[in-house]
């Protein structure tokens, strides 16, 4: 058995992005890495997601370089692709209104998130008094490979 | 449906790195993080592992710190566990000779290492023209989450 590796071209880095919403997050601080498993939405280069406050938000906040990985492993062969992008929080104001209500429409499309499934209905996000803040991660470059086994 | 997240004590985040084996891995270099899925043994607050020549090999040389994250995904639940350690490089050498076989000891128990299948026979990374490189991560703190549906 032998597996065939091939570069993806950016088009299907994001093409991967977009049909996926898994994955994980790495933030930094102090020369010291982070990582964290997050739910995201990608659209238009940007992965919509949400957390609580924490850890993954305090570096993020201090530091906005992250990098997004998602895979899919199937029989015979996977994706893997590593996003490079910027942290950027969509605070609970006007000025970002409407990137709150993106973020949502994306995010709320797939109801079993980890954390909406820890929440009761009236602690949902977009209700001021919610702890959660989105965020989106603007991606600025991709990179990915697939893996096929041949025979 | 309401999800109960408890943390998880140490030793717990111990015995379930020493349960699975694949996981991701985060390095980080200038400021700027990075990513890579990776599988693993762990035993004895290490964990082994083995690296093509890259970008992930060539961060961790330059900042042997990191951060490996490891999560079970089940029906109503998940396990997540995150670990900081310090890289440390096996080189081809007889001063490294015992960790090399004893990270390959552990390793070769699960044949269906990613980069194992890509392999020949002969290309085994026990062989001193392998270019692949054994590596542990010497853990030093851990925690852990873990989440169950209670209906």
């Amino acid at each position: 058995m032998t597996v065939k590796i091939s570069e993806m071209r950016p088009a299907e880095c994001y093409h991967f992005l977009e049909s996926t919403r898994f994955g994980h997050i790495a933030c930094c601080r102090d020369g010291r890495p982070y990582i964290a498993a997050i739910y995201f939405a990608f659209s238009g280069s940007v992965a919509y997601s949400f957390s609580m406050p924490g850890k993954k938000l305090d570096w993020m906040r201090a530091n906005n370089k992250v990098c997004l990985h998602a895979e899919q492993l199937v029989s015979g062969g996977w994706t893997s692709v590593v996003a490079d992008g910027q942290f950027e929080e969509f605070p609970d104001n006007d000025t970002w209104k409407s990137e709150r209500l993106h973020a949502w429409s994306l995010l709320k499309m797939h109801p079993d998130w980890w954390e909406i499934g820890a929440m009761k209905p009236y602690e949902l996000p977009m209700l001021n008094q919610s702890p959660h803040v989105f965020y989106g991660v603007a991606v600025t470059s991709v990179s990915g490979r697939i893996a096929v086994t041949i025979d």
